[in-house]
């Protein structure tokens, strides 16, 4: 996207949230701003995923995904996620296993577990549907996070890529 | 979606928007809360809309929409086009036509068009991706409003829809 459509954009309101995978033992989890509800009834979750990512490929053959709900302020936690590393983002955080095997972050204010129910592709992202079978309320008085938090500092944008920056 | 699950969705951030659309000179607008960045390049946008809205027929005669994104404080607009009325709720408001006749609204802080690019069932509503054709930032300093805004209130709960209302 264009340096030029950067402010336009910055109108519209994501969250942040680190979605969780896992496929025949391995594991990953992620920072992600894409993702909003799509359905009352099941009740369903799209997140746009770029396909290139491993963790997309851990997604589609675990069959779903977990999407954990991060708080005003927990700017480290996101850029963890964000940030490319050596080795697991996973080894030094706190978490468990939901029923299907992705992490829940214990530091998450909310998480939901969701069942892959579809998918579309979108320009250089692929759109994932999930229906929510499980999920839970962990800080019922926290303030979500709002991508605006991390997107106004320079250093967050400097090391936040494609797959978390709109 | 059951009383029990709304605290839960409620932790998921999502902006207010009034989407427009238009096809064969009849032309609508609606207040949405489901709309994110789904597409980096081309950037795009997808918009969960219930699929017995009339405006969805609309959207897809027309092959397109418009997003017009409401800063914080538009309440009273954020509920003029999230309630259903006699007559068209554009009357009683200024906008003009987006290339295509779509509406965008004088009061919006940015807006945006775009061409239908895909859709995608997803439970109760369908996922409608656009591809941005056009758009402008009207308010460069406004903060955009938060669905909390209106959430919050009783009133605004009785008086917004299953297509509105997390």
């Amino acid at each position: 996207m264009s340096e030029k459509l950067e402010p336009l954009f910055a109108s519209l309101t994501h969250g942040i949230y680190v979605v969780g995978v896992a496929a025949g033992g391995r594991k990953n989890a992620f920072t992600a701003a894409w993702v909003m509800q799509s359905s009352f009834k099941p009740p369903m979750l799209a997140l746009s995923i770029n396909p290139l990512h491993s963790s997309f490929a851990l997604l589609k053959a675990g069959g779903g995904f977990t999407v954990n709900v991060l708080r005003s302020g927990q700017k480290e936690l996101a850029m963890h996620f964000g940030t490319p590393m050596v080795g697991n983002k996973l080894d030094s955080i706190a978490w468990r296993e939901a029923a299907r095997g992705a992490p829940i972050l214990d530091e998450a204010m909310a998480w939901f577990e969701c069942e892959l129910a579809g998918e579309c592709p979108s320009g250089d992202h692929v759109l994932v549907l999930g229906q929510v079978v499980n999920g839970g309320l962990l800080e019922a008085h926290a303030s979500p996070m709002n991508y605006r938090e991390v997107a106004a500092e320079e250093s967050a944008k400097r090391l936040l890529p494609g797959g978390f920056r709109p």
